[in-house]
């Protein structure tokens, strides 16, 4: 065989998106392996809450009692034992789900990867509120679609025209990543009757809707939605998503989409050439954590715990940060979202003084579907216990001080 | 809040590329669910041989031995230890690898589908085995590619010509999935070759290599283009794609991808969207059943077992539809590939028949990238028993006494 050295071969390419994606999460990734950096850049639950003893059991008797259910293929839209069981759970006087109007999917994030698939066109719209998840932006680049930022907060926001000629429009309205802002009731009827209206369809990512640490959970975009019409299966404009990632353990990649049951085919399409079916063992240890109520008894008391840190990160940041930095009190989810009082304030620049000083964030940036806002961060505070958020954010005071001598 | 019934709505629509996917699973799926049908459309393992106890007991001690690893997110390009058991399992004398050759996926199906998404632009030229595995082509109908089918086997094939210009080629050396044809040594050097003559990327999807009945495995193309070039770690331009599917169970969803470190690079970052990291508790179990042995003592009874169905089903076809048909016996896989010696003969225009008379099978039309060859079938020997096979031929060969008399 003659020897051909591959530096003389013609190189190989790859698609043209990815050019396009942003370096942050290899930032993130160096990060996490410096010795005693405090990594505040993550969206990580604590694994402390994981109910190790318990899920280990379950994992085995799950393959013994179902090894079928297990070990084989799943049907590619999930077992229906799961299906029905999150049917019933989000079911309520104004929703009518079956089987029919749920796919299980490995995990939310696939959830986003295949509504990019099949609801959007190359180069088509997507309306998306601003800031929004990174990740979401990301699987949608291969089809290199043109994103429309909303502000539903906004004073005399007008979805009907900001829904218009979109392909769907994307939100997270419980404790929103990155902004930590929860969507009102009356904003949610304003997007859910602009979805009615415009023939838009209306993605209602929640990941965080479990992890509420004060007031009253606000009825979610799907349930008004089902209001809108008779009493049966719902057929509605409103692609909603939950995932157990946040509550039992993410290592199980089982989440799940609750929509139209014409949505729900078409995605079964697009999930078979994405993998085939999510994992078997996942989803029965889904459904017993779901019907033997461990789920529902965890909730608590990871609310508890990740108030507490919410609120050391609150005081830190008070502390030590209030002369640079403004920042909302989120009711609920893994983050704060932190705007910088100067103008000037890069936070993509200040990234690298922040790691010297042994702290990482997420710079807004990335968040930003206009790709403008330069000036914000995300604080993660799940991950950390109260003392490493408050040592982190000493650590970014101090960052925050050479900044200023340096401008001197 | 006003009733908009979701009828006067305008209709949300769906992306192009839905219009073109065929409804063959959708047949698939309801055969399946119809009592008595003898099923030989699928490409399922027979679920007797997974080891069910082994499993049990490794599910709960993965968990409690590493929890970390099984219930958080995994790194997006997999957990380093299984990383490494795969550079070492797969490196030979001529193939260097190392953990940055590998990245571990959820299935091998969603290495088909990251590839379409690093390495085809919108509207790009893929060459393609042909026929070639059904859910390749619908993987990559998103991107709109224009697939140029090959014939490796041909005489006087010109692999440059056939490579030129497409952005990847596409193979299933080992038992390809419709054939079940083997490709020989010097057909795997002519295509190795023409991949470093163009720089295309050359795709050696390999799901049945552990599953060869006859004869010696022929070597993979990988290591025929490792052994072009110095003693390094692998920088070349065929990708490989493996699994634990076959071998131990499908329902963990773990495979791998092996390939140059750039490749792994840009499909962890397209991995990263689709659904963040393959299941940990999965990649755990992949992990202890390669290094404990389970998967190679595994091997052998598999192969055995699949070998007499195979048999069986040869013997079955000789003696009851060798007037209306032809096939090769393949010396490995899950499938024969049935070729009708009428020309007239269209396979999905038979298949209603078929299934009236309690048999499915796949019709070839889906599997050809030309989409031109409506005289074949593949059937799956492996997930019945050498008595069903035997009599779902014998109710094929009557669907076909019906169809004569119709044409009488």
């Amino acid at each position: 065989m003659d020897q051909i050295a591959p530096t003389n071969a013609p190189r190989p390419g790859f698609a043209s998106w990815l050019g396009e994606t942003n370096s942050v999460t290899a930032m993130f990734l160096a990060a996490g392996r410096i010795q005693g950096m405090i990594n505040l850049g993550g969206g990580l639950p604590d694994p402390a809450v994981y109910p190790v003893p318990e899920l280990a059991d379950m994992a085995k008797s799950v393959v013994e009692n179902h090894p079928h259910d297990c070990l084989n293929y799943s049907p590619i839209d999930g077992l229906p034992d799961l299906r029905d069981l999150i049917a019933e759970r989000y079911s309520d006087e104004h929703l009518h789900l079956t089987r029919e109007n749920v796919i299980i999917l490995s995990g939310g994030m696939q959830g986003l990867d295949l509504v990019g698939k099949v609801l959007v066109d190359n180069g088509g719209i997507i309306a998306a509120q601003s800031p929004t998840y990174l990740g979401a932006l990301d699987a949608w680049k291969p089809r290199h679609p043109v994103l429309r930022p909303f502000d539903a907060g906004a004073e005399g926001f007008d979805a009907v025209s900001a829904f218009q000629g979109a392909q769907f429009a994307y939100t997270v309205p419980n404790f929103s990543n990155p902004s930590g802002r929860l969507v009102d009731l009356p904003t949610r009827e304003k997007l859910v009757d602009a979805a009615h209206e415009t023939g838009t369809w209306l993605v209602e990512d929640d990941p965080y809707g479990g992890l509420q640490f004060d007031g009253e959970p606000v009825r979610r975009m799907i349930s008004l939605s089902g209001a809108k019409q008779e009493k049966s299966t719902y057929r509605g404009p409103v692609v909603y998503m939950g995932t157990i990632s946040k509550a039992i353990a993410p290592g199980f990649r089982v989440g799940w989409c609750i929509a139209d049951p014409e949505i729900v085919k078409v995605m079964t399409t697009a999930k078979q050439s994405a993998d085939l079916s999510a994992s078997g063992i996942g989803q029965r240890i889904a459904i017993e954590a779901i019907s033997t109520g461990l789920l529902d008894r965890l909730q608590p008391q990871i609310v508890t715990l990740y108030r507490e840190r919410r609120d050391a990160l609150l005081a830190a940041l008070e502390e030590h940060l209030s002369e640079w930095f403004t920042w909302e009190k989120p009711v609920g989810g893994m983050f704060i979202w932190v705007e910088a009082r100067d103008p000037s304030l890069d936070t993509f620049k200040l990234l690298p003084a922040a790691l010297d000083a042994g702290i990482c964030y997420a710079p807004g940036l990335p968040f930003d579907p206009a790709g403008e806002n330069r000036g914000a961060m995300r604080l993660n505070f799940t991950f950390n216990t109260p003392e490493r958020l408050a040592e982190g954010i000493s650590r970014l005071a101090a960052a925050m001080k050479r900044r200023q001598e340096w401008d001197r």
